[in-house]
């Protein structure tokens, strides 16, 4: 019934994410970021460096300054875990005013998995052909069955509302939700995080796909500074700085002072002879032999200078 | 399995409502409104004349200032209407970590109607006892089997967060619920209303009781003011304006002015010969003899002065 | 700084609201009530119908699916208010960040009035020219002194977000602001209206034109059904109830019967001998002649069928 | 005015935070959670180790489920930073309703700075006393004069809402602000920061204490798994990866080993010959005589058996 055009991407068996409009990109967020941090000129190789900044230092309002909206359809369960993203507007299908659709989630045999004994809320390892085959068969026994009632109820001129509640979780219901593009990262996050149930990952995935398409700069910094990456607790930041051996430390900072240094010599080249005093200014305690051995080598990886520099202060926070 | 002490109220066959905690009441809002407002002194009746005051002119930042905190237990399919109301916090319980219960809403014959022809998600009309026998055995049917499916796959070990996807949406399913009082009575605004589907509003009317005992004044002011009385659109209130004689108007202004006079009068008694003169500071048109034979047919009604002359100014504007 | 291109409509002395951008309009909010309300076919007339009918059953969710984005100069104490509005995305020009510029609000002659008497929160009155004067003069005196010193402590090294500290909040800022449509309304609804401070309705009336040009049937709905109009509360109702002749209701009702057959004629043309059945469907109680007489007459006005029969019911119940 | 009793927190020269009112606490997040997770028995001990893992494992609506209200006095531009916490409930003094007074913040002469060169939104660096007397009497003498002008035109009769504006963002402003835990932890570790402003951090270091009262498990939990602790980006795990050696990791592994051993045994106490084959259960690959000597050692510390593996996890993420 509803315009399904190519854009969208199939999910499941009969459910799909369609991106139906969108409201500015990475243009939008350096934009906002401008008006509140006064940041100046607009070159696009500023504008990723911009917005990794914003994110890295969790200066997330810009964010938001993103809109996106989808058309989704999914099973009933799958909804039922989405719908608690409270930020999002939503127009679902009712059933109080129009029937539903014989339309019901049936899984692949591969994604029938048994409980996983480690995590309460997990699936895990391989089931037998023969009992993957009694699942299939039992969710379409209860999706036909019910739909057959259900069916039947409405014919007599029951009340929509109420021969509704006989229908299963797995049947497919479909909405329109809008969200900003900061929200949508959290979401996204969270839903296509290893823990999230199989179920609703594919479909986080499909809407990161319109993400990685409308914001490529911010969907890159998200990933690299909220996503991915470690996090160390106060407890396992004591366990290391007790354990982890002061010259280990040494050995990575003095490693990045000479990143440090590589860096700022490949945004603005020097001259030969001052390159060693600029290592000298980063804090490399290196001799001069030392330096130009290491220098020669050429293995030298360049990197962002700030980052570098709060990636120093981590590491000596340790010893 | 959970404290389901003597203030929780039963909601249709299994299901419930309890009130776990509040904080603040009528008081609470007085209190925040004087911050704001920097209304004076504070007699209890004055309190109620504050808080309806607020309620009528809709500043609804000091209903906020008062929390609820709900314990409620309900089908699925209810549960999936009343999350639609996003400022609520809510902890559901989950059937990724634990296993579903044997508990399902079987409706009473009496709620098994029609679908209604006049509204598309309503129900209405006399349904046969046949009909309404069928009704219920085919949700325990559906409840029955899916159950048994259910738990045979659980048994087998199948991952809980899939084996559930065969249970219908009459399925009891609980959760903690929080909510301002402001975003409450909105939602028993919506919720208790005709229109609203019977599942929900016994859990509305359930809440609403809660309201009451909490927070009377505000409870009462809401319906004077946003639920109860009448709302004419502009076009409507084009009609009246040509249609209503404006002598009719005259006639219900002219006794306003009558109630206007008696309740100044009974809030602070006036001497009776200091009696018309009033009533005509207040507008009144009569003779001070007509004046005289009204005042001591002793009928008029006292109100509230503010809301009786805001009245008249709502009258004025159909002529 | 930024791009202030043409559309951007003057506010105040040195203010101004422009659209940034904008995502969908009445058809975004078709669009999604047609899948939750399942509503058939799509052409314009029927468009604005739908949009209408959805206001006047306050089902809002359709009117989040439209999102407007503003860059805003105004006076921090407009700000103070503008911000209460919690919905929004905002990114407000930071002074911690950024140098403060030489730019406050001086009010004109014609916004300097006295206190209202009655009114805790307006303005009234005619205030001479020589106290208008004084005013401005303060203004300029507070803006002037107040910026020399922030300068000169700026000048000498001071943090900045602490020599901001001594600027009056006539000052301007500047920010991106992002709401939904259904939210907008709400401010606009507010802050356009007669109680709103001028400062702020300035700005108010200004984004209204952006939705009347992006949305225009949701933002005649939303005059008709939510701004204009009359409510009268509970107990304003009940003494209509008593003081409303029924005959004065009845010939209104009477009437409303031949505007919906006249409506229903205009609608589809029906043979003449079929009109006056009609009429007696709609429940008209005149005779046949008395019908004829009125019918040929030839003022009758048509509206909406569904609204008639609402405000029908709505008089009916002040009998 | 309003009460001030004796639990409000002194806040700058004139400020306060107060708590007035809470709902909930430790105890509520367990119950919220014990309904989501299905989680079993209840002793304190246990109740602080799922507050723990509900904290770690960034489950954050349990800590919704409790509530707190103050009432706080401060300056209108920490206020205005303060409302961008969008999820709390505010009510403000209106200075379109009542009248301003004489209250203005003067910075105690250790709390005047310099600039901070480094940081765009910061101070640092002593300042002589003569530029902080300086500071000092140019506050002192925006805060007299526009106090003045704006009694003198208050006494005049002019409408408060405008007069205001010549008013200093240093004036004080007060309001009742509810907001709940997780929203007002979120609050607390942004402003109590060290990039925080210093006139805001000492708001949210005054609501801290009143976090640290009313939910003590859950301040400890949001210290150690969000606001301490390291936090390494993909881009700098990578670096760690390549430079940390992988015997440097093993012996930190390594000993984890025995802490996991430790802290099971201290749990349960097992025969002295069950050590090493728990030991080796747990991933030990120490000899029996390795083993028996440093279990001898009796330096062995103990945590939580789940965060200890966790934390083996990531280490061995980084060979």
């Amino acid at each position: 019934m509803l315009d399904n055009s190519d854009n969208s991407i199939k999910c499941l068996d009969n459910g799909f994410v369609r991106l139906v409009d969108s409201m500015g990109g990475d243009d939008a967020i350096v934009q906002a970021a401008r008006v509140s941090y006064g940041k100046g000129t607009s070159k696009v190789s500023q504008d990723r460096g911009l917005i990794r900044y914003l994110m890295r230092h969790r200066h997330t309002t810009p964010f938001e300054m993103v809109e996106f909206k989808f058309h989704c359809k999914m099973p009933i369960f799958v909804a039922r875990q989405w719908v608690r993203h409270r930020t999002a507007n939503i127009n679902e299908y009712s059933l109080r005013y129009s029937e539903a659709r014989d339309d019901f989630y049936i899984p692949k045999k591969e994604h029938i998995q048994f409980q996983s004994a480690l995590n309460k809320q997990g699936r895990m390892g391989e089931v037998s052909d023969e009992l993957k085959k009694k699942v299939q068969s039992y969710f379409e026994e209860i999706s036909d069955r019910s739909f057959e009632i259900y069916s039947e109820l409405n014919q007599a001129g029951v009340a929509r509302e109420l021969a509704r509640a006989v229908l299963p979780v797995n049947l497919y219901t479909e909405w329109y939700w809008k969200n900003d593009l900061h929200n949508l990262l959290h979401f996204v996050g969270l839903r296509s995080d290893s823990h999230a149930q199989y179920e609703i990952r594919v479909f986080s995935d499909a809407m990161a796909e319109s993400i990685k398409a409308v914001a490529p700069f911010a969907w890159e910094a998200y990933q690299d500074y909220a996503v991915k990456g470690l996090r160390f607790s106060r407890i396992e930041q004591g366990i290391l700085e007790q354990n982890l051996p002061n010259r280990v430390i040494d050995d990575i900072v003095g490693d990045v002072d000479y990143q440090i240094t590589a860096t700022l010599h490949s945004n603005k080249p020097r001259k030969e002879e001052d390159l060693f005093p600029l290592y000298q200014q980063q804090g490399g305690k290196d001799t001069v032999e030392d330096f130009n051995l290491k220098w020669e080598s050429g293995e030298i990886k360049t990197g962002n200078v700030r980052e570098l520099r709060e990636f120093k202060g981590k590491l000596t926070s340790l010893k």
